[in-house]
């Protein structure tokens, strides 16, 4: 085994090699701007993990990998232009950097270019991997509809938001993890049960995402805190505020949630007193303990030494323990 | 082997059978309008013909001439969207209908759900299947870029308008029949004749789009005649007349392909004229043919009955007679 930085570069540089110079220049030109903005990897390191796990070379799955980071960049592309965000990881997005029909274009490119890295397996493995990535591709579409569905309901429930959540990012994770496995030839029931560690610890890690957007420390959190208050967002903290509070404070939280206020502060203590004063706040740091010991619980089943379950929990609790 | 009537017949009702009523509906709504709309379904009835061809039951090849058929909508509710298109057979297109980034979600679930299709086919069968598709996908997407890099171009050659419209349209023709092919566990010499046999139909047939847009007649073309020189569109006519005329003519063709007045019929004349005049609709028409005749020289080193051979050039000479 090696450390997850070890695996993150050898990542790098097969990514790098990939960067084509192919005609015509306006499609590829973007796809190699987008992988090369950098962004932690976590995905591809995950398959490239497993796979070691799983007793493979990591070199083996450095393909499967790559599909999944190009697919999770081609998400991100089409996903900005939906969002109509100009910025990715600090720089411009593509749809800003050229314009909306390259964004499209450079996009379906990609979702191909994905299923491609696939044909360097053979027939069975090339099927499996193609098989689950199709899935998994189709439920990140549906969450990612189903995100957009619920900016305009006011009656979004928990196991609504924790199934969007779960297909939007969630699956991705256990899908990397779960490639890992399949290229090492890993039986069916550890193929199944590194999916479900993956699974709920990327249920886990995006509902601690909603935790700090909130309550994260100002100093190391990456985005502004406060941001998915300012914009509205229905989080976790959101609804179960909601399924929590009297009516006078939810009358209150949700009027909070129709307005655009230029002073922000505001808006953002009142909702961070009523995510605290609710029982929202503690509620969701439980769901998140919740999932991350269902992932914990995934491990004890798998037939690998103790010490690769250790290093899986390490890594897991890494995650948990960010306040980033 | 039966008419195409049947086969489209056949085809018809197991698309009408593939309508999901999956949720989200906002994703699978859109999807089910789009592949609804009709058309002549010529490339997934290609797919089925040539699955008979090669001794194997057209029911055997359904889902990859679906997958076809999927993947050409996919293609066409982006392409709409890059072409700001309000219409698409009659009707509003996707993005008209609902919104961009519906039509771009939407989009992206078709592209997936159309590899989910090979997964019918057993493992060798399906990696041929999703690799060529892969290729021919990735094809289609260079062709699209190209046709937008020479809206912006003056020095677009005849070589390089070719390339495009094989990528953009005609790779697809090959590819439907070879995808029978494949299905039929066809030799590789077989497949890739009947590939070529497509392939070089298809560049006859956008040709014969190209000459039938300017010299079609009004009564049964199903589009506006002349609609490509409105458009100031560099077709093959177009490419071919600035060849061919002398610098003054010449002059005065691009002058009139930058014009954009409100009343068509002058420039439409003047175009036509110098078309004629120049040698560009005789050029045209000798092209179309020599296309033809290489399908045609495609279909001789095949392994198939003469039968068999003169069903595919009737319906190959039937599209190149063809008035709309």
């Amino acid at each position: 085994m090696q450390s997850i930085d070890d695996y993150r570069d050898h990542f790098v540089s097969f990514l790098e090699k990939f960067v084509t110079l192919n005609e015509p220049q306006n499609l590829y030109n973007p796809i190699n701007y987008i992988l090369n903005l950098g962004g932690k990897r976590l995905r591809p390191v995950l398959t490239l993990m497993t796979a070691d796990i799983f007793n493979v070379d990591y070199k083996h799955a450095l393909n499967a990998a790559l599909s999944i980071e190009v697919f999770h960049n081609f998400s991100l592309v089409h996903d900005d232009i939906m969002d109509d965000a100009p910025l990715r990881r600090g720089h411009q997005t593509v749809h800003e950097k050229w314009d909306v029909n390259t964004g499209i274009l450079s996009g379906d490119a990609m979702l191909i270019m994905a299923y491609q890295l696939f044909e360097n397996y053979e027939a069975d493995v090339f099927q499996d991997l193609a098989k689950l990535f199709s899935k998994t591709a189709l439920e990140v579409c549906e969450g990612q509809q189903y995100d957009v569905d619920f900016e305009t309901r006011n009656d979004v429930t928990i196991p609504e938001y924790l199934k969007m959540i779960e297909y939007k990012t969630a699956v991705l994770v256990g899908a990397a993890m779960k490639m890992g496995a399949i290229v090492a030839k890993a039986s069916a029931s550890e193929q199944n049960n590194i999916y479900e560690f993956g699974r709920n610890l990327g249920i886990a890690f995006q509902l601690q995402d909603d935790y700090l957007d909130a309550f994260g420390d100002p100093k190391t959190f990456g985005k502004q805190v406060g941001g998915d208050i300012i914009e509205n967002k229905k989080t976790y903290l959101y609804l179960k505020a909601l399924e929590f509070l009297n009516d006078d404070d939810k009358a209150i939280l949700v009027a909070l949630f129709s307005s655009q206020p230029e002073q922000v502060e505001e808006k953002i203590d009142t909702a961070k007193r009523l995510f605290e004063s609710s029982g929202a706040a503690k509620a969701t740091k439980e769901a998140i303990q919740v999932y991350t010991q269902k992932a914990f619980d995934n491990l004890e089943s798998l037939n690998i030494s103790d010490d690769k379950k250790a290093l899986l929990k390490t890594f897991g609790s890494s995650l948990m323990n960010r306040t980033v």
